[in-house]
């Protein structure tokens, strides 16, 4: 028997290919029903059940090779796969299915004077590439919400995850076969060479219109220095809560603590909390000991070190601190003005908070805080697709343009100007 | 008497002095009442009809200075200024302060189920950095847009319209300076240095948000190789006329001939002429004799040649080329399927239009062609913020995302999410 002539193929050949095979998929799934995309995520939803002890021993692989590597138990956590947790990712699939289909839907439609008709039509994006860490949940939430909103789509998640995502790939693929679909629909980056996101930033010779980076500081940098393609930055979330002279104190506990403590990982998390030095000295008080007696640990400044002897002094680089961790920087600051002004240096853009009972002090809070989302009276926490009413979401984007805040199967559109006439010419 | 100290400034410093009052400027204007911007509006442009004088003066040193330089007559034609452009160019200032404020209108509200009321606002993006070729209307048009949509702009114009772009860029800042508005509000780089190019690319240390330019492949390209900011790109309007069998002759021709010859030298003329080779072969002749005789050059493919003794042959590099100038490639393809992939493969997403009275074959045009504009029955002069009822325009975006085709006012601005409750904590 003879053997296979090896076939030398280098990276950006591979990724070039990829680009390739993207776009024309780009062009047959914009034109794809809403009963195909439908089906193939029902189909990939039930391969991901059918599939689960073949994913389930891909996902032990990665976990027994992040442990020997030494990585850090929250890191191999949050790779970790179970029966559970695969369910869940299978329910996400079925649930992009139920959302509504974007795609066609007329957003404004105006007729001129001279009879032509205009429409606003939405419309797919095209291609979208998403690098992402080492989160095999990633590899079906991104790949099933960009299908629904009829985008192609390259995924390149974090290597210590490789082999989890490829089974969990292998089932999408399964899903677009189902139902018709083109197979390059959803790629995976079959190689973990770090050359290949410096591929895909550069655009892959024009097959990727937009680029999703969900990370971290390394490679949000990274994004920011090579790209020459559209992104939707979704940065860090150094999200602040302020309360206000003229809060309720309870609220202003159980908001507190709920931003800061109900899940700490998440970047709707509040980093940084602002007391009003105008309020009486128990907020400042009640505020740290709570989130004290949580299980938080306190950097303040040196009023809050004053209020209770557990906190610990705040440095400088506290200040626009992501600690994602139950660590909380506390600071007191002259009034509303203040806290707008530090939220304005030190923040990210992301969601801030006030918590008070004053119309008016609330309203100049979010009139004049630029960020994606401003909350009153409410806990950070819920900067969340989900929580808005908008189903699943790829993440929170801190850009301003196009898609601020979270992004989901609407924000993964675009639109196109459809113009109807009878023989219109314009005058001179 | 001392001479003055001599301060060494180089271009970074100047910029970076620029970006920072940009920044400090945007956050004033997006707080900034309807009325203000408005009258800053109005007293420019009463300055421009004031000045015309003075403004005539200094076109006028740029007019000799082009001259000497021996640029194209069409060159310093864009560059000349006279009574009845300025005047236009004061007009549409008026007309943009008549434009509804888009800053602060409530896109979408809902109320989710907790009790938590969302809404969607607009406003300012924040920083604008223009880039334009020598044309001086554009400091006029782009600097007043920015600041109706509350935003800051800097404006880097052709070096050969500098003196002119001064003096309208004083008139400006005498408006911002009657109604209360920083001066800082539009700026124009007082420098004709290309590396401030260079540095509005880079963001100038993230005071910019969103980068413009507005010029030939020069700037493209290098917007597309140093941008590290967002761009709405405005790349060559390579527009089609498709004339489908299905198309009543007399429509077409007329709809062809606005197409091409109304205006050749805006990015909406019609580039070239796709022509159906199942349509009786009067379609051909006809179209063609009608180009020829308006007095356009018609570069055609074999039967476009057969058509006509006076069509000369088209060249590979014909396909795709923008002209600019009374000149058109005209090509014969086998159906509209080939019409759209001859579009896909050469056109650049601008503004494309089909002719045929096939409902049909319309939707299919309409549908499949994924330009910024698609017309049915219409010339693709129509591309044009005004034409589409949305008022002045920046130009056309023919990149995908945030502003696709005209960059009006609401295209200026993005969107918050703002989040009004009653001390409501996301559940575990």
């Amino acid at each position: 028997m003879n053997k296979p002539e090896r076939i030398e193929r280098n990276v950006a050949d591979v990724m070039g290919a990829i680009g390739t095979a993207a776009r024309a998929a780009a062009r047959e799934l914009a034109l794809a029903s809403t009963a195909a995309k439908n089906a193939a995520l029902g189909a990939a939803a039930n391969a991901l059940r059918e599939k689960t002890p073949v994913i389930l021993a891909a996902n032990a692989k990665d976990i027994a090779a992040a442990k020997d590597a030494g990585r850090a138990a929250a890191f191999v956590d949050r790779l970790r796969l179970d029966e559970t947790r695969l369910a869940a990712i299978a329910k996400s699939l079925d649930d992009i299915a139920e959302l509504a289909d974007p795609v066609g839907t007329v957003l404004a439609e105006w007729t001129r004077p001279n009879g032509l008709r205009i429409q606003r039509v939405r419309v797919p994006i095209g291609v979208i590439g998403i690098i992402y860490e080492s989160r095999p949940n990633v590899t079906a939430d991104a790949g099933a919400l960009c299908l629904k909103a009829g985008n192609a789509s390259i995924l390149r998640g974090g290597s210590e995850s490789h082999h989890s995502s490829l089974a969990i790939h292998a089932c999408l693929v399964e899903g677009l076969t189902a139902a018709g679909l083109p197979q390059a629909a959803i790629q995976l980056v079959p190689t973990t060479d770090r050359e290949a996101v410096g591929l895909m930033l550069k655009g892959l010779d024009g097959a990727i219109d937009v680029i999703v980076p969900r990370g971290g500081k390394d490679l949000v940098g990274r994004v920011q220095e090579e790209a020459r393609v559209p992104v939707f930055a979704h940065l860090e979330g150094i999200c602040h809560t302020y309360v206000d002279r003229g809060a309720a104190l309870d609220m202003a506990v159980e908001v507190v603590l709920n931003a800061k403590m109900r899940r700490t990982g998440i970047c709707g998390a509040t980093e940084c909390l602002l007391v009003d030095k105008g309020a009486h000295e128990d907020y400042l008080t009640e505020l740290v000991k709570a989130l004290l007696d949580a299980g938080c640990e306190v950097r303040g400044d040196a009023a809050a070190q004053k209020a209770d002897p557990r906190v610990k002094p705040a440095e400088a680089g506290d200040w626009g601190r992501e600690f994602l961790d139950a660590i909380i920087a506390v600071k007191t600051v002259d009034g509303l003005d203040e806290a707008i002004e530090h939220i304005a240096r030190y923040g990210s853009q992301h969601t801030d908070a006030i918590v008070t009972e004053c119309l008016g002090t609330a309203e100049r809070f979010l009139r004049r805080v630029d960020s994606a989302i401003v909350l009153w009276n409410a806990s950070t926490q819920f900067a969340d697709g989900g929580e808005f009413g908008m189903g699943a979401e790829i993440g929170i984007a801190t850009g301003k343009l196009h898609a601020r805040g979270p992004v989901g199967v609407e924000q993964l559109t675009t639109f196109k100007y459809v113009v109807r006439g009878t023989g219109q010419t314009r005058p001179k």
